[in-house]
Protein backbone atom coordinates (compact mmCIF):
# COMPACT_ATOMS: atom_id res chain seq x y z
CA UNK A 1 0.00 0.00 0.00
CA UNK A 2 2.59 2.41 -0.83
CA UNK A 3 1.43 4.81 -3.19
CA UNK A 4 -0.82 6.07 -0.14
CA UNK A 5 -0.09 9.15 1.97
CA UNK A 6 -1.66 8.99 4.88
CA UNK A 7 -1.15 5.92 7.35
CA UNK A 8 -5.34 5.30 8.51
CA UNK A 9 -6.01 1.83 7.40
CA UNK A 10 -8.78 -0.34 6.99
CA UNK A 11 -9.12 -3.75 6.33
CA UNK A 12 -12.58 -5.34 5.13
CA UNK A 13 -12.87 -8.58 5.05
CA UNK A 14 -15.89 -10.08 2.58
CA UNK A 15 -16.95 -13.59 3.88
CA UNK A 16 -20.85 -13.18 2.21
CA UNK A 17 -22.17 -14.68 -0.98
CA UNK A 18 -25.38 -12.78 -1.57
CA UNK A 19 -26.14 -9.68 -3.73
CA UNK A 20 -27.07 -7.49 -0.72
CA UNK A 21 -23.91 -8.35 1.49
CA UNK A 22 -21.72 -7.99 -1.20
CA UNK A 23 -22.51 -4.72 -1.34
CA UNK A 24 -21.29 -3.05 2.16
CA UNK A 25 -17.56 -3.88 1.79
CA UNK A 26 -17.52 -2.62 -1.54
CA UNK A 27 -18.86 0.72 -0.75
CA UNK A 28 -16.90 1.28 2.76
CA UNK A 29 -13.87 0.43 0.73
CA UNK A 30 -14.69 3.05 -2.17
CA UNK A 31 -15.27 5.62 0.48
CA UNK A 32 -11.65 5.12 2.25
CA UNK A 33 -9.89 5.56 -0.53
CA UNK A 34 -12.59 8.82 -1.34
CA UNK A 35 -11.38 9.78 1.61
CA UNK A 36 -7.94 9.14 1.44
CA UNK A 37 -7.51 6.26 3.39
CA UNK A 38 -5.86 2.94 2.89
CA UNK A 39 -8.13 0.06 1.94
CA UNK A 40 -7.62 -3.65 1.82
CA UNK A 41 -10.18 -6.56 1.07
CA UNK A 42 -10.13 -9.62 1.49
CA UNK A 43 -12.47 -12.32 0.00
CA UNK A 44 -13.19 -15.41 2.01
CA UNK A 45 -16.01 -18.13 2.36
CA UNK A 46 -18.95 -17.10 0.66
CA UNK A 47 -17.09 -14.02 -0.33
CA UNK A 48 -15.23 -15.66 -2.78
CA UNK A 49 -17.94 -15.56 -5.16
CA UNK A 50 -17.14 -12.03 -5.53
CA UNK A 51 -14.16 -12.33 -7.29
CA UNK A 52 -14.76 -15.81 -9.14
CA UNK A 53 -15.15 -14.89 -12.76
CA UNK A 54 -17.93 -16.84 -13.39
CA UNK A 55 -20.02 -16.16 -9.85
CA UNK A 56 -20.00 -12.62 -9.63
CA UNK A 57 -22.29 -10.96 -12.21
CA UNK A 58 -24.65 -14.01 -11.01
CA UNK A 59 -25.13 -13.25 -7.27
CA UNK A 60 -28.26 -12.97 -5.87
CA UNK A 61 -30.49 -11.83 -2.81
CA UNK A 62 -32.68 -14.35 -1.90
CA UNK A 63 -36.30 -12.98 0.31
CA UNK A 64 -35.95 -16.49 2.37
CA UNK A 65 -34.31 -16.20 6.09
CA UNK A 66 -35.04 -12.58 5.60
CA UNK A 67 -37.84 -10.77 6.93
CA UNK A 68 -36.78 -7.53 6.24
CA UNK A 69 -37.72 -8.08 2.97
CA UNK A 70 -41.35 -8.74 3.86
CA UNK A 71 -42.11 -11.31 2.00
CA UNK A 72 -43.71 -14.71 3.97
CA UNK A 73 -41.02 -17.82 4.05
CA UNK A 74 -43.44 -19.92 1.90
CA UNK A 75 -43.79 -17.51 -1.04
CA UNK A 76 -40.00 -17.42 -0.91
CA UNK A 77 -38.96 -20.71 -1.54
CA UNK A 78 -41.25 -21.21 -4.53
CA UNK A 79 -39.10 -21.19 -7.69
CA UNK A 80 -38.62 -17.43 -9.55
CA UNK A 81 -38.58 -15.88 -5.95
CA UNK A 82 -35.35 -14.97 -5.65
CA UNK A 83 -34.69 -14.04 -9.17
CA UNK A 84 -37.28 -11.87 -8.66
CA UNK A 85 -35.88 -10.44 -5.73
CA UNK A 86 -32.42 -10.02 -7.34
CA UNK A 87 -34.14 -8.45 -10.16
CA UNK A 88 -35.78 -6.04 -7.69
CA UNK A 89 -32.70 -5.46 -5.34
CA UNK A 90 -30.43 -4.56 -8.92
CA UNK A 91 -33.17 -2.21 -10.13
CA UNK A 92 -33.24 -0.33 -7.18
CA UNK A 93 -29.19 -0.22 -7.08
CA UNK A 94 -29.10 0.86 -10.64
CA UNK A 95 -31.53 3.90 -9.67
CA UNK A 96 -29.28 5.42 -7.26
CA UNK A 97 -26.78 5.00 -9.78
CA UNK A 98 -24.46 2.36 -7.52
CA UNK A 99 -22.83 -0.04 -9.96
CA UNK A 100 -22.99 -3.68 -10.68
CA UNK A 101 -20.84 -5.87 -8.69
CA UNK A 102 -18.24 -6.64 -11.34
CA UNK A 103 -18.23 -2.65 -12.35
CA UNK A 104 -17.83 -2.21 -8.69
CA UNK A 105 -15.00 -4.14 -8.15
CA UNK A 106 -13.16 -3.08 -10.54
CA UNK A 107 -13.99 0.92 -9.86
CA UNK A 108 -12.34 0.14 -6.10
CA UNK A 109 -9.31 -1.69 -7.92
CA UNK A 110 -8.97 1.37 -9.80
CA UNK A 111 -9.20 3.94 -6.55
CA UNK A 112 -6.08 1.99 -5.01
CA UNK A 113 -8.16 -0.59 -2.97
CA UNK A 114 -6.31 -3.95 -2.63
CA UNK A 115 -7.72 -6.79 -3.20
CA UNK A 116 -6.90 -10.44 -1.42
CA UNK A 117 -8.40 -13.58 -2.04
CA UNK A 118 -8.01 -16.32 1.21
CA UNK A 119 -6.07 -19.10 0.75
CA UNK A 120 -7.77 -21.60 2.65
CA UNK A 121 -11.36 -20.72 0.92
CA UNK A 122 -9.90 -20.89 -2.70
CA UNK A 123 -8.78 -24.71 -1.76
CA UNK A 124 -11.44 -25.62 -0.17
CA UNK A 125 -13.62 -24.90 -3.35
CA UNK A 126 -11.60 -26.72 -5.36
CA UNK A 127 -10.63 -23.38 -6.98
CA UNK A 128 -7.23 -21.87 -8.67
CA UNK A 129 -5.74 -18.96 -9.38
CA UNK A 130 -7.16 -18.88 -12.97
CA UNK A 131 -11.07 -19.16 -12.15
CA UNK A 132 -10.33 -15.66 -9.82
CA UNK A 133 -10.53 -11.83 -11.37
CA UNK A 134 -6.85 -10.41 -12.83
CA UNK A 135 -7.69 -7.22 -10.47
CA UNK A 136 -6.72 -9.06 -7.10
CA UNK A 137 -3.14 -9.08 -5.44
CA UNK A 138 -2.92 -12.50 -4.70
CA UNK A 139 -4.49 -15.05 -2.46
CA UNK A 140 -2.94 -15.19 0.67
CA UNK A 141 -3.08 -16.97 4.09
CA UNK A 142 -4.75 -15.91 7.34
CA UNK A 143 -1.44 -14.72 8.91
CA UNK A 144 -0.93 -12.97 5.88
CA UNK A 145 -3.88 -11.10 6.51
CA UNK A 146 -2.50 -10.25 10.35
CA UNK A 147 0.48 -8.70 8.90
CA UNK A 148 -1.23 -7.02 6.17
CA UNK A 149 -3.99 -5.58 8.83
CA UNK A 150 -1.65 -4.31 11.72
CA UNK A 151 -2.84 -0.95 13.11
CA UNK A 152 -6.41 -0.93 10.52
CA UNK A 153 -9.94 -0.64 11.44
CA UNK A 154 -11.04 -4.03 10.70
CA UNK A 155 -14.66 -4.55 9.55
CA UNK A 156 -15.80 -8.38 8.99
CA UNK A 157 -18.77 -8.61 6.43
CA UNK B 1 -19.01 13.49 19.99
CA UNK B 2 -18.07 17.00 22.47
CA UNK B 3 -19.79 16.21 25.53
CA UNK B 4 -18.19 12.96 26.18
CA UNK B 5 -14.49 13.15 27.89
CA UNK B 6 -12.83 10.00 27.38
CA UNK B 7 -11.30 9.31 23.49
CA UNK B 8 -11.48 5.68 23.01
CA UNK B 9 -14.74 5.81 20.32
CA UNK B 10 -16.70 2.17 18.88
CA UNK B 11 -18.70 3.13 15.41
CA UNK B 12 -21.18 0.11 15.07
CA UNK B 13 -22.69 -0.98 11.70
CA UNK B 14 -26.09 -2.46 11.87
CA UNK B 15 -26.73 -3.91 8.58
CA UNK B 16 -29.51 -6.51 9.40
CA UNK B 17 -33.07 -6.24 9.83
CA UNK B 18 -34.10 -9.33 12.02
CA UNK B 19 -34.79 -9.09 15.47
CA UNK B 20 -31.82 -11.29 16.51
CA UNK B 21 -29.32 -8.95 14.98
CA UNK B 22 -30.43 -6.10 15.95
CA UNK B 23 -29.80 -6.66 19.50
CA UNK B 24 -26.27 -7.20 19.34
CA UNK B 25 -25.20 -3.59 17.98
CA UNK B 26 -27.49 -2.09 20.50
CA UNK B 27 -25.78 -3.93 23.40
CA UNK B 28 -22.74 -3.03 22.39
CA UNK B 29 -23.02 0.58 22.04
CA UNK B 30 -25.56 0.49 25.30
CA UNK B 31 -22.39 -0.87 27.03
CA UNK B 32 -19.49 1.30 25.68
CA UNK B 33 -21.59 4.13 26.94
CA UNK B 34 -21.50 2.88 30.15
CA UNK B 35 -18.12 2.37 30.21
CA UNK B 36 -17.87 5.98 28.99
CA UNK B 37 -16.47 4.94 25.70
CA UNK B 38 -18.26 7.37 23.01
CA UNK B 39 -20.51 5.42 20.73
CA UNK B 40 -21.81 5.74 17.53
CA UNK B 41 -24.45 3.41 15.00
CA UNK B 42 -24.85 3.61 11.76
CA UNK B 43 -27.66 2.37 9.72
CA UNK B 44 -27.68 0.97 6.57
CA UNK B 45 -28.97 -1.79 3.88
CA UNK B 46 -31.60 -3.96 5.83
CA UNK B 47 -30.37 -2.05 9.43
CA UNK B 48 -32.14 1.18 8.21
CA UNK B 49 -35.58 -1.28 9.91
CA UNK B 50 -34.23 -0.85 12.80
CA UNK B 51 -34.34 3.41 12.69
CA UNK B 52 -37.80 3.64 10.37
CA UNK B 53 -40.90 4.71 12.15
CA UNK B 54 -43.06 1.81 10.36
CA UNK B 55 -40.96 -0.67 11.25
CA UNK B 56 -38.67 -0.68 13.79
CA UNK B 57 -41.55 -2.18 16.50
CA UNK B 58 -42.30 -5.03 13.63
CA UNK B 59 -38.98 -6.58 13.49
CA UNK B 60 -39.05 -10.61 13.25
CA UNK B 61 -36.64 -13.68 14.13
CA UNK B 62 -37.05 -16.35 11.17
CA UNK B 63 -36.37 -19.77 12.03
CA UNK B 64 -35.50 -20.82 8.18
CA UNK B 65 -31.76 -20.37 7.24
CA UNK B 66 -30.40 -20.69 10.87
CA UNK B 67 -30.03 -24.31 12.02
CA UNK B 68 -28.84 -22.92 15.20
CA UNK B 69 -32.60 -22.34 16.05
CA UNK B 70 -33.13 -26.36 15.70
CA UNK B 71 -36.15 -26.06 13.68
CA UNK B 72 -36.35 -27.78 10.02
CA UNK B 73 -36.51 -25.88 6.95
CA UNK B 74 -39.79 -27.42 5.91
CA UNK B 75 -41.38 -26.88 9.05
CA UNK B 76 -40.03 -22.93 9.02
CA UNK B 77 -41.63 -22.17 5.39
CA UNK B 78 -45.25 -23.08 6.82
CA UNK B 79 -46.87 -19.67 7.78
CA UNK B 80 -46.91 -18.43 11.24
CA UNK B 81 -43.77 -20.33 12.20
CA UNK B 82 -41.54 -16.26 11.96
CA UNK B 83 -44.15 -15.14 14.14
CA UNK B 84 -43.87 -17.82 16.29
CA UNK B 85 -39.88 -18.07 16.58
CA UNK B 86 -40.57 -14.14 16.87
CA UNK B 87 -42.90 -14.34 19.80
CA UNK B 88 -40.61 -16.91 21.77
CA UNK B 89 -37.26 -14.44 21.14
CA UNK B 90 -39.35 -11.51 22.33
CA UNK B 91 -40.50 -13.24 25.17
CA UNK B 92 -36.95 -14.45 26.41
CA UNK B 93 -35.72 -11.33 25.97
CA UNK B 94 -38.08 -9.58 28.34
CA UNK B 95 -37.76 -12.48 30.84
CA UNK B 96 -33.95 -10.89 31.41
CA UNK B 97 -34.84 -7.33 31.46
CA UNK B 98 -33.93 -6.29 27.96
CA UNK B 99 -36.44 -3.88 26.56
CA UNK B 100 -37.43 -4.54 23.35
CA UNK B 101 -36.14 -2.61 20.13
CA UNK B 102 -37.68 0.68 19.62
CA UNK B 103 -37.42 1.03 24.00
CA UNK B 104 -33.65 -0.11 23.61
CA UNK B 105 -33.33 2.43 20.72
CA UNK B 106 -34.40 5.66 23.10
CA UNK B 107 -32.12 4.56 25.90
CA UNK B 108 -28.89 4.30 23.85
CA UNK B 109 -29.72 7.78 22.35
CA UNK B 110 -30.46 8.80 26.43
CA UNK B 111 -27.24 7.19 26.82
CA UNK B 112 -25.41 9.56 24.28
CA UNK B 113 -25.21 7.36 21.53
CA UNK B 114 -25.21 9.28 18.09
CA UNK B 115 -27.64 7.47 15.72
CA UNK B 116 -26.97 7.93 12.11
CA UNK B 117 -29.08 6.75 9.14
CA UNK B 118 -27.13 5.45 5.87
CA UNK B 119 -27.75 8.00 2.75
CA UNK B 120 -27.38 5.38 0.35
CA UNK B 121 -29.50 3.14 1.40
CA UNK B 122 -32.11 6.00 2.53
CA UNK B 123 -32.56 6.39 -1.00
CA UNK B 124 -32.42 2.94 -2.29
CA UNK B 125 -35.46 2.25 0.32
CA UNK B 126 -36.89 5.35 -1.39
CA UNK B 127 -37.80 6.75 1.82
CA UNK B 128 -37.61 10.41 3.44
CA UNK B 129 -36.10 11.77 6.55
CA UNK B 130 -39.75 11.68 7.76
CA UNK B 131 -39.93 8.20 7.35
CA UNK B 132 -36.95 7.53 10.32
CA UNK B 133 -37.14 8.10 14.24
CA UNK B 134 -36.71 11.69 14.96
CA UNK B 135 -33.64 11.04 17.69
CA UNK B 136 -30.73 10.38 14.49
CA UNK B 137 -27.99 12.70 14.29
CA UNK B 138 -29.15 13.03 10.40
CA UNK B 139 -28.31 10.92 7.52
CA UNK B 140 -24.80 10.43 6.05
CA UNK B 141 -22.83 9.25 3.44
CA UNK B 142 -20.38 6.36 3.83
CA UNK B 143 -17.57 8.84 3.50
CA UNK B 144 -19.02 10.89 6.63
CA UNK B 145 -19.21 7.94 8.22
CA UNK B 146 -15.65 7.46 6.87
CA UNK B 147 -14.84 11.08 9.29
CA UNK B 148 -16.89 10.49 12.20
CA UNK B 149 -15.15 6.87 12.64
CA UNK B 150 -11.83 8.20 12.76
CA UNK B 151 -9.44 6.58 15.68
CA UNK B 152 -12.97 4.01 16.51
CA UNK B 153 -12.66 0.40 16.75
CA UNK B 154 -15.29 -0.30 14.00
CA UNK B 155 -18.06 -3.26 14.28
CA UNK B 156 -20.07 -4.63 11.55
CA UNK B 157 -23.10 -6.40 12.16
CA UNK C 1 -3.74 -11.51 28.35
CA UNK C 2 -0.47 -11.49 30.28
CA UNK C 3 1.02 -14.45 28.86
CA UNK C 4 1.62 -12.74 25.85
CA UNK C 5 4.07 -10.70 24.67
CA UNK C 6 3.28 -7.81 22.28
CA UNK C 7 0.26 -5.47 22.80
CA UNK C 8 -1.56 -6.17 19.20
CA UNK C 9 -4.93 -7.58 20.14
CA UNK C 10 -7.79 -8.93 18.41
CA UNK C 11 -11.01 -9.10 19.89
CA UNK C 12 -13.52 -11.22 18.16
CA UNK C 13 -17.16 -11.46 18.48
CA UNK C 14 -18.65 -15.20 17.22
CA UNK C 15 -22.60 -14.54 17.07
CA UNK C 16 -23.77 -17.06 14.34
CA UNK C 17 -24.83 -20.68 14.89
CA UNK C 18 -23.90 -22.42 11.24
CA UNK C 19 -20.56 -24.25 10.59
CA UNK C 20 -20.13 -21.94 7.79
CA UNK C 21 -19.73 -18.76 10.75
CA UNK C 22 -18.06 -20.72 13.07
CA UNK C 23 -14.73 -20.98 11.21
CA UNK C 24 -14.04 -17.25 10.36
CA UNK C 25 -13.71 -16.38 13.85
CA UNK C 26 -11.52 -19.91 14.58
CA UNK C 27 -9.57 -18.82 11.86
CA UNK C 28 -8.43 -15.52 12.34
CA UNK C 29 -7.93 -16.31 15.96
CA UNK C 30 -5.52 -18.86 15.36
CA UNK C 31 -3.49 -16.85 12.60
CA UNK C 32 -3.06 -13.95 15.22
CA UNK C 33 -1.69 -16.16 17.55
CA UNK C 34 0.44 -17.57 15.19
CA UNK C 35 1.58 -14.24 14.27
CA UNK C 36 2.14 -13.19 17.94
CA UNK C 37 -1.17 -11.46 18.59
CA UNK C 38 -2.84 -11.56 21.19
CA UNK C 39 -6.77 -12.96 21.03
CA UNK C 40 -9.89 -13.20 22.88
CA UNK C 41 -13.22 -14.94 21.36
CA UNK C 42 -16.28 -13.69 22.51
CA UNK C 43 -19.41 -15.99 22.40
CA UNK C 44 -23.03 -14.37 21.48
CA UNK C 45 -26.85 -14.96 20.41
CA UNK C 46 -26.27 -18.01 18.42
CA UNK C 47 -22.40 -17.87 19.07
CA UNK C 48 -22.90 -19.39 22.02
CA UNK C 49 -23.90 -22.89 20.53
CA UNK C 50 -19.67 -22.91 19.60
CA UNK C 51 -19.55 -23.53 23.37
CA UNK C 52 -22.48 -25.32 24.37
CA UNK C 53 -21.12 -28.80 24.94
CA UNK C 54 -24.06 -30.46 23.71
CA UNK C 55 -23.62 -28.27 20.48
CA UNK C 56 -20.62 -27.40 19.29
CA UNK C 57 -20.61 -30.88 16.86
CA UNK C 58 -23.76 -30.59 15.73
CA UNK C 59 -23.50 -27.19 14.13
CA UNK C 60 -24.46 -27.25 10.57
CA UNK C 61 -24.70 -25.15 7.36
CA UNK C 62 -28.02 -24.55 5.22
CA UNK C 63 -28.71 -23.82 1.81
CA UNK C 64 -31.68 -22.14 2.76
CA UNK C 65 -31.41 -18.56 2.44
CA UNK C 66 -27.41 -18.35 1.24
CA UNK C 67 -28.00 -18.83 -2.64
CA UNK C 68 -24.54 -18.97 -3.13
CA UNK C 69 -24.69 -22.65 -1.93
CA UNK C 70 -25.92 -22.98 -5.73
CA UNK C 71 -28.97 -24.43 -4.41
CA UNK C 72 -32.79 -23.91 -4.64
CA UNK C 73 -34.94 -22.81 -2.01
CA UNK C 74 -37.67 -25.11 -2.89
CA UNK C 75 -35.01 -27.84 -2.75
CA UNK C 76 -33.23 -26.77 0.47
CA UNK C 77 -36.19 -26.94 2.39
CA UNK C 78 -36.84 -30.56 1.47
CA UNK C 79 -36.45 -32.52 4.96
CA UNK C 80 -32.36 -33.71 4.83
CA UNK C 81 -30.76 -31.11 2.18
CA UNK C 82 -29.36 -29.36 5.50
CA UNK C 83 -27.48 -32.73 6.65
CA UNK C 84 -26.62 -33.15 3.11
CA UNK C 85 -25.21 -29.49 2.89
CA UNK C 86 -23.71 -29.90 6.25
CA UNK C 87 -21.92 -33.16 5.33
CA UNK C 88 -20.54 -31.80 2.14
CA UNK C 89 -18.87 -28.59 3.94
CA UNK C 90 -17.21 -31.01 6.70
CA UNK C 91 -16.04 -33.56 3.37
CA UNK C 92 -14.73 -29.76 1.88
CA UNK C 93 -12.76 -28.69 5.37
CA UNK C 94 -11.25 -32.07 6.22
CA UNK C 95 -9.87 -32.24 3.04
CA UNK C 96 -8.26 -29.26 3.22
CA UNK C 97 -6.69 -30.47 7.26
CA UNK C 98 -9.36 -27.82 9.12
CA UNK C 99 -10.03 -29.58 12.28
CA UNK C 100 -13.91 -30.09 12.87
CA UNK C 101 -15.18 -26.99 15.56
CA UNK C 102 -15.09 -28.88 18.53
CA UNK C 103 -11.41 -30.10 18.02
CA UNK C 104 -10.58 -26.16 16.45
CA UNK C 105 -11.95 -24.53 19.33
CA UNK C 106 -9.10 -26.65 21.65
CA UNK C 107 -6.83 -25.55 19.81
CA UNK C 108 -7.35 -22.10 19.40
CA UNK C 109 -7.28 -22.52 23.05
CA UNK C 110 -4.72 -24.36 23.67
CA UNK C 111 -2.67 -21.55 21.71
CA UNK C 112 -3.75 -19.06 23.87
CA UNK C 113 -6.56 -17.78 22.75
CA UNK C 114 -9.22 -16.34 25.35
CA UNK C 115 -12.74 -17.93 25.64
CA UNK C 116 -15.55 -16.01 27.13
CA UNK C 117 -19.32 -16.90 26.96
CA UNK C 118 -21.56 -13.65 27.07
CA UNK C 119 -23.46 -13.66 30.41
CA UNK C 120 -26.70 -12.00 28.39
CA UNK C 121 -26.92 -14.51 25.91
CA UNK C 122 -26.38 -17.48 28.47
CA UNK C 123 -29.20 -16.15 30.32
CA UNK C 124 -31.64 -15.67 27.89
CA UNK C 125 -30.99 -19.54 26.47
CA UNK C 126 -31.57 -20.96 30.14
CA UNK C 127 -28.14 -22.02 30.40
CA UNK C 128 -25.47 -22.86 33.09
CA UNK C 129 -22.06 -22.71 33.30
CA UNK C 130 -22.10 -26.45 33.12
CA UNK C 131 -23.59 -26.84 30.21
CA UNK C 132 -20.43 -24.74 28.65
CA UNK C 133 -17.20 -26.32 27.89
CA UNK C 134 -14.49 -26.38 30.34
CA UNK C 135 -12.28 -24.09 27.72
CA UNK C 136 -13.53 -20.97 28.74
CA UNK C 137 -11.94 -18.29 30.88
CA UNK C 138 -15.39 -17.27 32.34
CA UNK C 139 -19.13 -15.47 31.56
CA UNK C 140 -18.65 -12.36 30.74
CA UNK C 141 -20.93 -9.25 30.33
CA UNK C 142 -20.77 -6.77 27.33
CA UNK C 143 -19.18 -4.26 29.74
CA UNK C 144 -16.60 -6.88 30.84
CA UNK C 145 -15.89 -7.16 27.09
CA UNK C 146 -15.38 -3.31 26.87
CA UNK C 147 -12.66 -3.56 28.87
CA UNK C 148 -11.02 -6.68 27.78
CA UNK C 149 -10.96 -5.21 24.29
CA UNK C 150 -9.81 -1.50 24.70
CA UNK C 151 -6.88 -0.74 22.03
CA UNK C 152 -8.37 -4.22 20.35
CA UNK C 153 -9.29 -4.28 16.39
CA UNK C 154 -12.56 -5.22 16.85
CA UNK C 155 -14.45 -8.20 14.64
CA UNK C 156 -17.80 -9.19 14.57
CA UNK C 157 -18.92 -12.29 12.75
Amino acid sequence: MSETTGNRKIAIICSKGTLDMAYPGLVLANAARQAGIDAMLFFTFWGLDMITKKKLSKMKVTPVGNPAMGMPNIVGVIPGMTMMATSMMKKKIEAIDIPPIDEFIEMVHDAGVKLYGCRMSVDMMGLTEDDLIPQLEGVITAMDFMDLSEGAQTIFV
